[in-house]
Formats: C-alpha cells, structure tokens, sequence
C-alpha cells in the first residue's frame, strides 16, 4: 500500500498560517510568545483537534497534539519543530517541520490508518532565540539542557519576562517539562544551506549536526598617522586582522572534510580613512562534525593569531565563548530516513545539519533524525527564504514513510 | 649677533592661549568660526597690536599682523599657520606655528631689530576641516586652489553656512582673499610623526609634502549561513578585503623608498557572527613624494583588487576620489631653514611631510618652506598630543633664524 500525503493541502497551509505575522516581503515576523504566536497557535490548536488530536502544552509552552494509536501503552513517535520566527525570518524555516507533521496527521486520518505508537505533532517554544536569547529554549529544557528557572526569567530588551510572556499569551501549561517520554523524534526542515539545490538533490539524510564554537578576538595595536609612519613603525591592527581572516580562511581549506571556518564580524578602530587602526575586534565561527578536527582548527587558530600578532607587535585576546559539540543522530532514526526516501524514489544525500535545530536537544532524551530539503540559494532567516512545492510534498512523504517505518519496527 | 628667542615666554603663549577650548584631557577644541575660534582670535589680535602689529583680516576671515619693515615697497616675509582644531585635538597642531610667529616678532621688539621686509603673522581660516570640510579653507582660497563661493556657502553637520558663521564671530574683512602678495612663506609645525623622535632629531628640514591618493573600494559577494555554505561556494567579501589590505600593505614594502599605503576604514555587512559577509566598504590610503611612484602604487592596487575579486568571484568598485599632487618646497627657503638650523647647532634631518598644511596650498603663489620639530609618539589630532620646551624654543629659534637669512638675502 502507497500512501500519499496531499502536497497541495500543505502547501495551503504554510501559505494560510503565514499571514499570522506575514511581511510584506513574503516573509515571517512571529517572534516568540508575541501576539503573532499566540494566534498562529491558537489557529494550530484549533486544526489538531479537528483532526481528532489531544493537544497539551507543558510550563514552557512546548505543544504537543496526539493522535491516539492503537497501544496507548507505547510512546507517541514524534514530529515536530517550531512556529516561531527570526524578526525578518521566512516562512518555511520551523513551520515546515510543524505542518508536515500536521499532514501526516490528515493524510492518516483520511486513510483511516491505525498507527501502533500515537503520533504526536510539537511546536516547541522559541527556537529561534530573536527574542529571548539564547536559542531552542523549549526544546533545551525539554532534554534538561537548559534551566527552566533561568528561561522563565529571562528578558526581551524591552524588559519584559519570559515566564509573563507566556501567561500573557495564554500557554503555560500544567505539564512538567521534560516528563513527557518519546519512542522517535523526526524533523522535516529547509536544509538553510545551498548543497541540496546544486546537487539537485531533493532529500537530505541528516547524519547529524556540526560542532561549533565561537571566538572573539580583539587585537590592540597603535593609533597613528597613515601619512606620517612609516610602514616598518606601524603596529596596524587591520593588517594583522587580515592576515588572521586569510589565516582562518585558509585552515579550513586544508583540513577539508567539510571543515567550516568564519570571521562574520570585523570592527575597526577608529575607522578613520588617514588614521593607522589601533584595534579591530573580529569574531571566528569553526564548525566540523568531529570533535578532533575541531581542537586541531582551534589550534590552527591559535598558532596564527600568536605568529601573525607577534611579528605585528599586536597585543590579542582570543576567547571562546561558546562551544557545542557535534550531534550524531540516532543510527537506526536515520536508516529509517533513508530508507522511506529511497521507497519514494527521491534524489537523495547524506548530509550534516551545518546549524542548530530542535532535534539537537531532543536528540539527548530520544531516538532523532532530520531530513532536510533544498530552500532556494540556501538562503534562510531572510524574509526571501523559499522553497517549492514539490520539494516541500517531497519532504513531507518521506517524512510520513519514516513514521510508519518507525512504528511497523515497534509493532 | 645672536638674537635668542624666549622659549619660556612662547610656552606661556601656548599654555594661556590653549584655556580657550581647552578640554579637561589637555587638548583643544576650538573649532573653525566656533565662539572659541572667535575668542582666540580676539586674543592674538589683541597681543600682536600690543606688540606694534597692524592687524588686517581678509574676506575669508585670514588674520594677517603685520609688523613693518625698513622699507614699504617690499612684500612681508610670512610666518603662520591655524589656530582652530580638531574636536579633540592637540595644543601644538598649528598653533605652534602661529604663536612662535608672535615670538618672532617679540623677540625682533625686544631687540629693537628692524627688518628691511615687513614680518607677518598669519592665522589661516579653518585648516582643520573638521567642522566645514574640506580641510586647508583659508589658504586653499588664498592660493586659488579653491572657489571663495563654495567654501561660502559650505555648512556643517547643524546645517550652519561658513559666511554666516563668519560673520556672526566678526571676523569677514574687506580685503579680497589672495590679493596679498607674500616674499616668502614659513611654517613652523609639530612633525605628526615619529621619525624626528625616533631619531632624536630637534628640527626637520621639510623639503615637500607627499603626494596623497584616496580611495574608496566596496567589494559585493553574497550572504549566506556560516554552518551551510561550504567553503568552495563561499563569495565572502571579507575574505576577499583581507586579501586586498595584506596586497595594499605589501605593495607599500616592495615599493619601499618611503611609500606609504593604509586601510583605515573596513565596514562589514550584515556583520553578524555566523554569517559569511556579502559586502565589504574600505578605503585606502596611498602617499608618496613622486608622481610616478604613486602611479606605481595605483597601478599595483587595482592589479590586486582586480586577481583577489575575479578569484574569489567578488563584484568591486575602486574609486579614487581624491589626488593631491606631491609639492617641493622653494629651494632656497629650504635652505634657509637648513642653515638657520645648523646655525643653531640643532641635530637636524632632511623630512618630508606625510601630511598636508596650509604650506601646501601657499606654496603655489609664495615661496615657502616649512619647520618640524619632534611630538612625542608622533602622536597628533588627539588630546594627548605633546612637544617638550625645548623642542618648541628650537623651532622657535630656527623660525627666526630662517626668516632673518631670507630678509638678509633681499636686503
């Protein structure tokens, strides 16, 4: 038996959701616990339970809509991402992951599909992070990564808090975080990346997620006139800031194997046309998918930061201020991935998720995988984000094919 | 006969001068046809009748104090510079110029010593450019290098018009702006460098000012996710501009003989940590004595803006927006600081001004030269900016010994 989910439904309604907060750029602004998200939940609620769906939320807001199966004994297979958006943000980003899961949902009811496991459908609560920081907040308390009293109490810069946000918008819930245990947690998301698209592949496997960590660097040299020292006198700090980002650049280069390495953030100081610079604080991000090669990059780092500032008479401080370790997903999550794509037929790659999802942190608590397909130019968090149809139903289908793999293992 | 100047006594000059605008660091700011500007105006004014001085101001609001010479027929033998200042400027930066002019003349009083030319001070009208640009207003009239009107009509950031402020401080003459014929021209300046110090120099013979070239290069790649872009799809803009600063940097050290070049601006957008530039604004700085050189260094920039953004498939735009040409100081009034310096038994060293002066522009209608003397740290256009007594009194010194040479010559 084939089952189709109906593309055409879920396109409708990414396009219909996306005028809860749409922009007049086609984007997305829905920042978390606003108005916007209130109404959009409000919209997805309402959806769920005419879908026959149970919908809880837990004192963070994370929302959870089961569909029954037919052992209640057994934990629901989940799938979920965010409805939540960055403030000039897309409307594929997060909302893919969420309405396919309410497709699946449809799709199984209108083929009056009885799964083993519940099915369970979850919006979790700010994922992105534009509003209160940091990011993936409901998730991260989920998985105990996070401290729920902390979440609660932080700030927006207009000062207002966290926890009366979510009063205010109605969805704090009983529940406690995390007491909520999953047999499976799937993720259907944009890959916010340009590999699929130049490859013209339409499923990306998700094998897991890159490491990260990030550094400040502020480099200290002199302040002087551009038309009076002479060039072997200067301790410029924007040429040594150069020869760090040619440097950083270049390390990724060598060690390859999809190594990443960034400088996103150059100040110069005093950024006068005919002045020396005397300072330029610059930031690095190093990304690879295995710890190992992340220390040899830092060290790369290190070495050319210490080579190049002191034969530039430069004074540096470098600090890692953050530093999260690669996320492999489970082996038998992600077959299932692979397996429902290649059934469908679809042009498919194994792939590394480059940024932070959900699915990182739910990853610690429960069997996780993602699957990724082609949003244009790679282009994400960017009220341009798009995606086509066809993509978006592909997404979908393997999708729905890995949770009934997933619950035909069980059963 | 030796005729000394009163070191002490110049000191005092810029020490009580410099209450007017003085700053709490130190420095000055007293900017053009402000009410300090106004105010340090009518002091000088004020000292230079007392000292038997005729004092006349042009339409551009240049201050000429004439003390007169044996014979009427002859044009004056000019000592000047500015007594306006950047924001946060230094104590030195033109008003050493100016004030070792009313030393000078002080000390030809105290001496009773008549001069066969007239000896004039003179203080040009916004040098600076800080409140109205461009910078060298005054004297760029004078010498018709700019057009009275549009400097008239120029206004600054409140919107205030150069004629109205001018006159609201009183100081619009009647005299026509460079009908003023002048013998000869000498500026005496603090170096803004650090060669004199570094080679424990007192005086530096300046034979010309460098040639200076500005430009402004925006380079345009594209935006995208720090942990999606692989590396070989990357058009990063920063690492492209890291590129060019290490090129323009080099390009001055192969050149050598002097050259100069500096990246002072460096702008990077959206400038956000995990997000790989698209663009990059910077400017560069190129200065040299020789035409030619200067064509040299040009030539080698665009070369490398041109191989870095084809490679790294960048869009740019290299415009060059200003060319100042090199000037050479009249001979013979270099060599009449030269003498008058070894005179005094000054360690000197022949120096060629990295930046510009009012000297530049009246260079082009009077014979001129102009005087350096040692700042520390080659620091100026800063409140901490700082020469010592006895540098000054040196300056001083050679001043009037310079001027005494060219009298002597005509006479």
């Amino acid at each position: 038996m084939t089952v189709e989910i109906n593309s055409a439904r879920l396109w409708n309604d990414i396009i219909e959701s996306g005028k809860i907060g749409g922009t007049d750029k086609g984007g997305l602004c829905r920042l978390a616990l606003s108005d916007e998200d209130r109404r959009v939940r409000e919209w997805f609620v309402e959806v769920c339970r005419t879908e026959g769906c149970e919908v809880r939320f837990d004192e963070l807001g994370n929302l959870f809509a089961r569909r029954p199966g037919r052992r209640s004994d057994l934990h629901p297979i989940a799938i979920g991402s965010h409805l939540d958006s960055q403030p000039t943000g897309g409307r594929f980003d997060g909302v893919l992951g969420v309405l396919a899961g309410l497709e699946v949902v449809r799709t199984l009811n209108e083929h009056g599909i009885q799964t083993e496991h519940p099915v369970e459908i979850i919006d979790w609560t700010n994922e992105e992070g534009a509003r209160f920081a940091p990011a993936m907040q409901g998730s991260g308390v989920f998985a105990g990564a996070l401290e729920k009293e902390t979440i609660f109490s932080c700030r927006d810069r207009e000062g207002r808090v966290f926890a009366e946000e979510l009063d205010r918008i109605g969805f704090r819930g009983d529940d406690i975080c995390g007491d909520h245990p999953l047999d499976a947690y799937f993720e259907l998301h944009i890959e916010q990346g340009p590999i699929l698209e130049a490859e013209k592949k339409v499923i990306g496997v998700v094998g897991g997620v890159q490491g990260m960590r990030w550094y400040d660097l502020t480099l200290e040299g002199s302040a002087s006139h551009a038309g009076t020292t002479p060039m072997k006198l200067r301790r410029d700090a924007a040429v040594a800031a150069a020869e760090i980002i040619v440097a950083v650049n270049r390390l990724a280069g060598e060690i390859g194997q999809g190594a990443l390495a960034t400088t996103g953030v150059i100040d110069a100081y005093p950024n006068s046309r005919n002045v020396v610079p005397s300072r330029v604080f610059m930031t690095v991000d190093l990304r690879h998918t295995e710890v190992e090669v992340l220390d040899r990059m830092e060290e790369s780092l290190k070495e050319a930061v210490a080579t190049i500032c002191s034969k530039r008479q430069i004074s540096e401080k470098l600090d890692r201020l953050w530093d999260s370790p690669p996320v492999k997903f489970d082996v038998e999550c992600v077959d299932a991935v692979r397996e429902a794509a290649k059934k469908g037929e679809h042009p498919l790659r194994e792939i590394v998720s480059g940024a932070g999802h959900d699915a990182v942190y739910v990853s610690r608590v429960a069997p996780t995988a993602m699957i990724f397909i082609p949003c244009k130019d790679g282009i994400s968090h960017n009220e341009i984000e798009s995606a086509t149809p066809e993509h978006v139903g592909a997404g979908a289908s393997v999708l729905l094919e890995t949770v009934l793999l997933r619950d035909r293992r069980r059963s």
